[in-house]
């Protein structure tokens, strides 16, 4: 079967490319309403594509851009579901483009577009495996549902509100390419995505800013006050000083911290891409435990008093911080929320008053690498590249993978096709042509073997 | 002589409020170029009547707005200068206002107009003393030089070039009413100036702001690490941790002690003013002794990342404080800026870059209340206000006070007839009348006993 299909593919990848292109040329730029109507062509298209294929496929409605559906059906049991999105990111600074963003092109080997690997190339890697397997006769085990969203780059709720409506579906996993391979040769699965919970506090100090001559030395500077309570949270070695952050972290299993090492990372490339003088994070971990598997505290942002050209002499009536804290599996929100505000509440001086508003929170993720899907997949990526995938995680977060994750209870296989330097959301954003059609038997590989 | 001057103030009193509202009328705002005229014309008005009253009057060009010079011939010695400046703050916002503040008005014993205390009402009633003693036949005992300048309100530095020109006046002492009483019945005399060093810290991380969570935990934050150098710089108790810093910080002596305490200075009163929940300062001294006699270290402001609404998950590329140190007596602020740069630059942490930029200094002032015209101001406020006057500091500094102690080395007269609550530099500006008379009386009895 899976030989019929390679064949198939090697026979149509030119109108495979040709036909992404296509769908490439549509404008879809969902922040920008002056592009609705390309947005709604751009749905429109992928919907006629797919139904063109055999596909059972429409546009639904739940306000905001339409959401794609389309249903292949199958053998039995539970379905699987392919997510992706048609929505594009603004093309702007557009004078940085070597080539038109709507106009695709292929160079040295990859395909320069906006929205060429974030995200319909990589979506259509899954269309062109779902049409390979149905136009050669192929027989699918299992129903295959393709969600394709026009609002992941808007920030939309549309998708979100449509899982929720179809929360009998329970699919036995979502697979999402949306994301990048480790580099030019290694595929990966991500298996752990880090959670966040975001604060925002403001220190209150004199009810205006007022002369620090006349004033400094007889009220508490909010500033001051602030400095020191950020200082409080985060040690000279990294270590979150909040009381009980660490005590629910799920360890870096010996496996993991094995796999970590065999992936060969970089400090020094990662230093040089910054241009920092030195890497930094919690003693006693390896940067990558550090970004994927550790709890981190950021201030994302902050100010007070004057922040104009030169100097102004007051005491500032408030100073303000924007947190972040990055969580990691077994870490509840909630839990990790009030832990926060308590210390704060406990370490804050009653010579100012404090606000503290919580910003959002989002769940850590953590999927078994031993999850019979997450296998198809890990084989499906070997067959489809060539070469042995590894396993991930992510320092970030995705939303719409919480969404799956809480609605479905199901694993959700992060293949990314693309590489982090594909340039996505920036100029000269391109898909490697061969990651595209490599993608493509990795998913038929997939679609069979669920 | 002075009881002569005395019936010569109370005969001629409801001319010299009719003069001082004819000069109040002049939009004398130096800031504002549209009024170049009426400022130019606000100083030649104040000329011509100096030189009405026998005095060698004219405006001196030294660029900027022209400064009004008039002198009075004395029997021997070196002379006194008195400053002043004729120059107002913008008036706006306009519509809080109860009465136009170019048509001065007299209300419940108060004069109100914008400049009615800041400064041309303080300036006038030395005017006044002036031409009492010069009609009522006294002979001055030193020569009287009046500087009037017209760019205080601006930041000009006409006056400054002006006095280093004239080095070689060496005058006895200067006499400046731009400040306040202590209360409505105390008449003050400011025997002290905190100095101050400012600078600008910017420390800095990745090379441009990056994603949180892809990166959070591998590099140092930038704003963390300012917040804790903010933190190791001046403790929870008040006391600055800069080594070194104390070191010259002249002690508060005991008669400044039991002045300060016989002033019955009331935390309770600043405390609602700011509106804080406590007062705060170096531990161990009294609030005044913090304010007047204590170094301070101040953030001015800060900012650094993402300061919009909401939030935005990075790790910033920059975070930037603004500082500034009030110095006291004894203190070199080239020195405590040196100590300041040597302390940073030992506890940065090698995981960032920074910077640090000299923002201004200015050194602080202690007058000896001892000298002879430091006396002679005090028994002249008690005959005019008829109340014993106290020896007070000030926290903050005052720049031409400085280049007077630099260029001529004389004692400053710092005997304000004002209030704090003549709301200088805001809308409904006004000053005592009865003040603006005791003043004139104290002044003639300065000039007469100096």
């Amino acid at each position: 079967m899976i030989d019929r299909i390679e064949a198939y593919v090697e026979a149509n990848k030119d109108r495979f490319i040709e036909e992404l292109k296509q769908w490439l040329r549509f404008p879809s730029v969902s922040a920008q309403s002056a592009r609705d109507s390309d947005t709604l062509a751009c749905a429109r298209w992928i919907k006629d594509h797919l139904a063109a294929m055999g596909m059972e496929a429409r546009l639904i409605d739940k306000g905001g851009k339409p959401i794609v559906y389309a249903r292949a059906m199958g053998r039995a049991g539970r379905p699987v579901v392919i997510y992706g999105h048609y929505d594009v990111q603004p093309e702007d600074p557009l004078d940085q483009w070597q080539t038109r963003p709507f106009e695709p092109v292929i160079r040295d080997g990859f395909i320069y577009a906006r929205g060429a690997s974030d995200d319909k190339g990589q979506v259509f890697a899954h269309v062109k495996a779902a049409e390979s397997i149905l136009r050669t006769g192929g027989q699918l085990p299992r129903e295959v549902v393709f969600l394709l969203e026009g609002e992941e780059e808007c920030g939309g709720d549309a998708l979100p509100r449509h899982v929720r409506d179809e929360k009998a579906l329970r699919p036995q996993a979502v697979i999402v390419s949306d994301s990048s391979m480790y580099d030019e040769r290694t595929p990966a699965m991500t298996y752990g995505l880090r959670g966040i919970a975001a604060f925002e506090i403001t220190v209150k100090g004199p009810n205006k800013d007022v002369h620090s001559g006349s004033y400094g030395g007889a009220v508490a500077n909010p500033a001051v006050v602030l400095s020191r309570l950020i200082a409080q949270c985060v040690g000279p070695d990294g270590k979150i000083l909040v009381p009980g952050l660490y005590e629910d972290v799920a360890p870096v299993q010996e496996w993991e911290r094995e796999n970590l090492g065999r992936l060969g990372y970089n400090d020094a490339v990662l230093k040089d891409e910054l241009k920092v003088p030195r890497l930094f994070g919690e003693a006693g971990y390896s940067t990558l435990e550090r970004l994927w598997a550790r709890p981190t505290f950021e201030v994302n942002g902050l100010f007070g008093g004057y922040t104009g050209q030169g100097a102004k002499t007051i005491v500032p009536a408030t100073a303000t911080v924007k947190i972040s804290l990055r969580l990691v599996p077994r870490q509840d929100p909630d839990k990790v929320r009030q832990l926060v505000l308590d210390y704060i509440r406990s370490i804050c001086p009653d010579t100012v008053r404090f606000e503290i508003t919580q910003a959002h929170t989002s769940p850590p993720i953590l999927f078994d690498v031993n999850n019979p899907a997450m296998r198809a997949a890990q084989e499906a990526l070997r067959f489809g590249f060539g070469a042995d995938p590894v396993f991930i995680r992510c320092g970030g977060s995705i939303p719409v993978v919480n969404t799956f994750v809480q609605q479905w209870g199901c694993p959700v296989l992060l293949m990314g096709f693309g590489l982090d330097s594909d340039g996505a959301h920036s100029p000269n954003e391109r898909f490697k042509v061969d990651s595209f059609l490599k993608g493509a038997r990795a998913s038929a590989h997939l679609l069979l073997n669920m």
